[in-house]
């Protein structure tokens, strides 16, 4: 019988942004996006944590080593979004709105290519403590 | 394909209220709910996060405007239940004993009436930071 | 030289209050209180952090056996007060109103009374997440 | 119609570990398991969330009472591990290395037999504040 | 004799900065403030605590009604810096290097001009869960 | 005038030990260490955050850059103390019982040889999240 377990990790990283959709009018994009859409940029501290599913190997005990997992994360995300401007600063985020949903959108996309397919991924997002997202369902 | 996001936030109110069974004496409403029946009521920082299911918009790139789901809260659920007494104050208790369990069910149907038949929602509601339900599963 | 140590324990209780000044009229009460006034009790989850400073006894490392100030918390403040309505089922409220404030004095002085007087005592009171106090300063 | 809820009930306990494969020489697993290999133990403050799934009874409002689970989890669990070496003071890891996904299947598999059939259960265990599993899945 | 009492409130702010010196060059900005002096901004989450130090009124109970706090904090500081560029969109830093030392700095000002002089205040920033300041000392 | 600002920074290590005074037979240290004192240890995630009080530079706005902080904690507590058992891997605790008094006087004495002076120095050590030592006084 399988026995599979989801491990989790938790990291973090700071970064600027600001909501807006370049298809529409300035106006267009305060109505709908609000404070969230002021021109200069504000920001967040994002606790993301990743959830690997898989069963665990007979000779370790993990189904994954966080270390290895703690690593991934720095070198593919940490990095590329931490204290940067996503708008400005990311290709990920050209022509993609930053908004909660689609930032842990893009971190599945750039970890389920680091991780092996046999392990189930999702992400879960904290934009602040009362606001925060779940991506795939 | 669809790419379903699951959206969270999370709101506080605060509560008195009692465990009781009206169809059983007062020995056994001790018996079954202990010091939780105690006559006098006693009370909660009930912490919520409402759980909403959908896909993002391709405009907004939200699934639901958080500030929508806030106010929507405030004024199903904060303004009904904050600084009430469940028991003696409210429509929604009575005849329904006010476990957290009945809690979570109650406001998930004040919830579900308010929001678009297009998303999934989810109730968790924490009555002690140890004391914790979810509604439906 | 000496060397004070200062020790904290963390323990809970959950209670019914109103805030209410008897020498009022009730509307009196409700400009100055606000729901928190409102006649039929709200409650809390109170979070009690009690610190006791001294030097650390040169034979056992401790300033104060911390399960031994758990279990004079218990006896002397989750016993009297969870569960409770602090206004009606309650000795040391009667005349004294409830706020976050008075508690922590009621919860100091009948600590102050079972604690050795060459340790200092203070108390923190969460009333909410957002809101706490500390007595004395 | 079937109204399933999920209750929860946080619990914790501190406990010494190290990770170590038998069949591999020192060497080996020191390379696998880097400092959680040290062989003097180092130790962890668990803490453990029991997830109870099933109807609510239509005469308490309760799918379980949390008293009754705080209590099933002090009896089969902490008095087990608290304050122990998990390698060598049990004989639940006898032969099996503590991770923190092990350390849930095996609580999974003390409380599964104490819990009515009737109801789902899931552990989540946090074996630090950053990693945490779940089982099953 | 007095029995003064500290009261708290939380509040928070989501904000983007940099930290720059104008009178140094890039490359002296960047060995300095290394990632923090990026130059198109990231963002936190402010957590901020305000402190305030008196006796309770006889007649309320209360050092100060946590709403009158609550309502100066959201009208002196979270209007003015919520969703803002510290750098771009302040007059109160304009030449002041938006660390938090000198947001903490900044807020005691703006709060201090509003609460009355027998009131002792502090101010507690956090400016990620792991790094906090606290002024005055 | 003085504006002494005090920052913090939150670090951890993970940790066995076990409470004992080699002066006492064992059945006297059974006594007053109860579990605290069980042969094989226990363990602990332990959080502390150091405290560091001075006058923010004019130039940088810092009192302290927390990387050189942050960085400072983890050579010369992290590296010393995590994933080791106090008791046994230490020289620091050869002779001194690992209450968590004595840890953070001994984490005092590590970092108080490296902090220029013109600083104040305290240090905060939570054994578990319920309890806590603050050194000095």
């Amino acid at each position: 019988m399988s026995k599979k377990v989801a491990v989790f990790r938790k990291e973090h990283f700071n970064a600027a942004h600001r909501l807006f959709n370049p298809g529409w009018d300035d106006e267009t994009n305060e109505k709908i996006f609000g404070k969230c859409s002021l021109p200069n940029f504000h920001g967040h501290n994002y606790e993301l944590e990743v959830k690997v599913v898989g069963e665990p190997d007979p000779q370790t005990g993990y189904v994954m080593d966080m270390k290895v997992l703690s690593d991934l994360i720095k070198n593919e995300i940490h990095s590329r979004f931490d204290h940067k401007n996503l708008n400005l600063d990311t290709e990920e985020f050209k022509g993609v709105n930053p908004t909660a949903e689609n930032i842990a959108i893009v971190i599945y996309e750039l970890l389920r290519n680091k991780i092996e397919s046999k392990f189930d991924l999702q992400i879960r997002l904290y934009e602040t403590p009362r606001n925060y997202v779940e991506y795939p369902i």
